[in-house]
């Protein structure tokens, strides 16, 4: 097997949060990338946790849950934005795609202002909605579905 | 608005396909977050799409959809591997996971024998779960859920 081998990415764009507003603003060269977009209602938002962008937050492997006192979870059984490769992906609900601006507006985002944007992905249900689905005794009596509005940082 | 900025990600492990078995290989060092996955039905694999990790790849803005003749999309309003951060992200159907050899089993995932994984989550249904979804309309007539064994390279 090899080993551990080193990738770049790079940010596409910020993420805009404030006044009960979120948009996700693009860099120039990335809008015509939005193309088609709007005939989606809900989006994937791949994100970067930059303040976990550091050897020691990359080097947790496991936690403490808040949500399940007494339970220790593998980092890849949750979703703590500290972890190896802090990649952090929230399905929001798209209100307008703008491709001349390279903005998109969402209704909610759990990631703050400012937030570095690596990639979009439009939700399909063929891909991305599991029917039978089994999680852990700690989400026992969690909503069943995403809230309409999506979660944000409240 | 900050300009591009270039962070640095690490393979976490390798996606082994072959004689209709799939494994996740972990390197070692990254075994230990895997604690707790086994009480998921489904896991969402990122992984890095190598094959399109070069400039020309990575600058290709939008595509000829091959499911959807004469429309241009972009790509963030399509799963192209080829996109400005090659991060794909498949949600496979768990059925082992061996946290001491460091090794998932999956059901089916759409990558090649060999392909780099960045990242694992639980697939959680009040984050990742849209009740009322809205697909273009190249998509009437798929499937409304994922099928039950997920998506392979079939």
């Amino acid at each position: 097997m090899p080993g551990t081998e080193t990738y770049q990415i790079h940010s596409i764009g910020y993420i805009h949060q404030g006044d009960g507003e979120v948009t996700l603003k693009l860099l120039k060269a990335y809008a015509p990338a939005l193309r088609c977009l709007d005939k989606y209602s809900h989006v994937m938002v791949f994100w970067w946790a930059s303040k976990h962008d550091n050897p020691k937050s990359r080097s947790i492997m496991q936690t403490q849950l808040p949500y399940a006192p007494g339970t220790t979870a593998g980092v890849f059984a949750c979703r703590a934005e500290y972890r190896p490769n802090p990649i952090a992906m929230t399905v929001c609900k798209i209100l307008k795609v703008d491709e001349a601006k390279g903005t998109v507006k969402l209704a909610k985002i759990d990631a703050f202002d400012g937030t570095p944007i690596l990639d979009l992905k439009g939700y399909i249900p063929v891909c991305d909605r599991v029917k039978d689905v089994r999680t852990p005794s700690w989400y026992d009596g969690w909503p069943e579905w995403m809230p309409d509005d999506g979660l944000g940082l409240d």
